[in-house]
């Protein structure tokens, strides 16, 4: 395979500093035009990546994207990342990203520090603190593109990127059905953002569409951890009347329900349990977990596409569009009954 | 449990927004005197947080730090990111984010364009291609503390925190030995970086010192995942001497040993298997995974601290720390060798 061409190759031919061609390529006013020139010609004779030569021939523009989400840690935000980096890998686009850490008050301290630093438009997951969302009308006023993804708010007249939460919880609660359970309850958090509460009301309508009663004690309202998961399935078991499956609020969770229920002699798929998200680790646990799969990847480059189309246009909101993806169930020895 | 007060308070109570009351307590200057004046006591009647209004009250600072890592997709990064926020959380000051995506041409715009976003210092971790550090010298320049953490290089005359990762390749294979595992392999990375040859001298070394050969068929050079784990295992089985324990060079990597291993019926800890780094879901898996913990948390806290204390000096770089912390085996049943 023949090395890919760097900009120490062109630093190298051209007898200047790496940073020199970084600068250059970008387009930075300090350079001048005879160095600019031999920059792009040398890259052109290498062959250097043709894309990245393209967006360093624009200019007024920094090529730079802020994304503002929740938490890196969580594994469904940072595939999100990785999926929009690969969907603006050919644009020469890159971008910065800034952790909320679900506070309000941090998230509007990004998307001021990411408009200071000049991005080209700013892509977001809001913070579970996040109710009034004026602090984003700047990136609108200024006619940057803003696309919100997952945690959305309808306040905000931008493109978005969600998952069909209500479809998410009624598919988990039909899988369980489907499987023979009966007596399925949800462990859910006490946040009350739209995300969860599509979910539930989901679940709700899947027991009611068959005919199974929908009881308040099923439903454990705490946070999303493995701890959690324990403590939830604990409550749960200690209750009158026992349930048979448990959907967890996320993967992390249901590890939580899986350990406890084992500790009990309980192990799935005595007692039924599906998660959320498809995190990495839950098709090796065992029993293996069955889970909402929320497409990470699909969500990330819709995000990019939309970005994309947006920048292209003189008014990046003259088409406002709602892209919902269609969550699937992820079918793995936890939620596969035995025959009684 | 009192509410915490948070900007929506002090907005309320002196009906402005709480863009304005995070323009104030930040020292922007576009507000005025009579404002910020107004918003401090307001924030100090209402026990709003002592920190962060204390760094609101010092200027000519963004309290924004940069941070630069391969990519936050890693469990090892992203832990090392929250806990670095942990360790500034009473500072006042924030981070944002820059992925290299292990590509230099990346890492030089990060550091450019952070520079540009003003940050009042960055933290890093190289990228597998960095070979030339050049384009850091621009922050020391600007007499900004730069820390480097795990992936280093002593070209850069800065603070750094590292594993002993020497230490960590020995303490891994010296622990096969001790649980009688005698023909030990070593799945490992092409990258010819400083931490991987470390690990690898470490391996070597212990072999040595216990007397048993170092074989060079006993090495496999790849890269990193399940995928490379199972390809790697697959070929150390074909070899002409089978090995008995196998190290991998990451968790995800080892897994991919382990389904390898489980396919052909010498299901660990019958060929041992132990990897690094001490993943999330390494404690779940069956048999759950003996890790060599490179202590993510503690690197995080100790760039926060070393950042803190280079901040507060005149000159940053007054006493060049180098902090490195010593790796930690998790015995699980991977290794736990049953008599034979």
């Amino acid at each position: 395979m023949k090395k890919k061409t760097t900009i120490y190759d062109i630093a190298k031919e051209l007898n200047i500093t790496v940073s020199t061609v970084s600068r250059a390529l970008s387009g930075f006013p300090a350079i001048s035009d005879a160095t600019k020139k031999a920059v792009i010609e040398t890259a052109k004779k290498l062959n250097y990546s043709p894309n990245r030569l393209a967006s360093a021939l624009k200019s007024g523009k920094t090529h730079i994207i802020g994304v503002i989400v929740p938490s890196v840690q969580a594994h469904f935000f940072a595939s999100i990342i990785h999926s929009i980096e690969e969907g603006l890998k050919d644009s020469g686009y890159r971008i910065i990203l800034y952790q909320s850490n679900e506070s309000v008050e941090n998230e509007i301290n990004g998307v001021r520090t990411l408009l200071e630093a000049q991005v080209d438009g700013i892509m977001a997951s809001l913070s579970l603190e996040t109710q009034d969302v004026s602090h984003f009308a700047e990136i609108v006023k200024q006619n940057k593109p803003l696309v919100l993804f997952d945690r959305v708010n309808p306040a905000l007249k931008v493109p978005t990127v969600t998952l069909d939460d209500f479809g998410a919880g009624y598919l988990a609660t039909q899988h369980l059905i489907d499987q023979g359970y009966k007596k399925i309850a949800f462990i859910t958090t006490i946040h009350q953002i739209k995300i969860f509460n599509d979910r539930l009301k989901g679940y709700k309508a899947a027991l009611e569409a068959n005919n199974l009663p929908v009881l308040e004690e099923n439903i454990v309202y705490g946070g999303l951890s493995i701890k959690d998961g324990r403590f939830g399935a604990g409550k749960l078991l200690r209750g009158a009347d026992k349930p048979d499956a448990i959907i967890a609020g996320d993967d992390f969770t249901a590890l939580g329900v899986i350990k406890k229920l084992k500790e009990v002699d309980e192990t799935p798929p005595e007692i039924g349990v599906i998660g959320f998200a498809n995190e990495a680790f839950s098709a090796y646990i065992t029993p293996n977990l069955s889970t909402i799969d929320q497409h990470a990847n699909q969500m990330g480059s819709e995000c990019a596409k939309m970005f994309l189309k947006m920048i292209a246009q003189q008014n990046p909101y003259q088409n406002i569009d709602h892209v919902v993806l269609n969550p699937t169930v992820v079918e793995r020895q936890s939620t596969t009954k035995l025959p009684s």
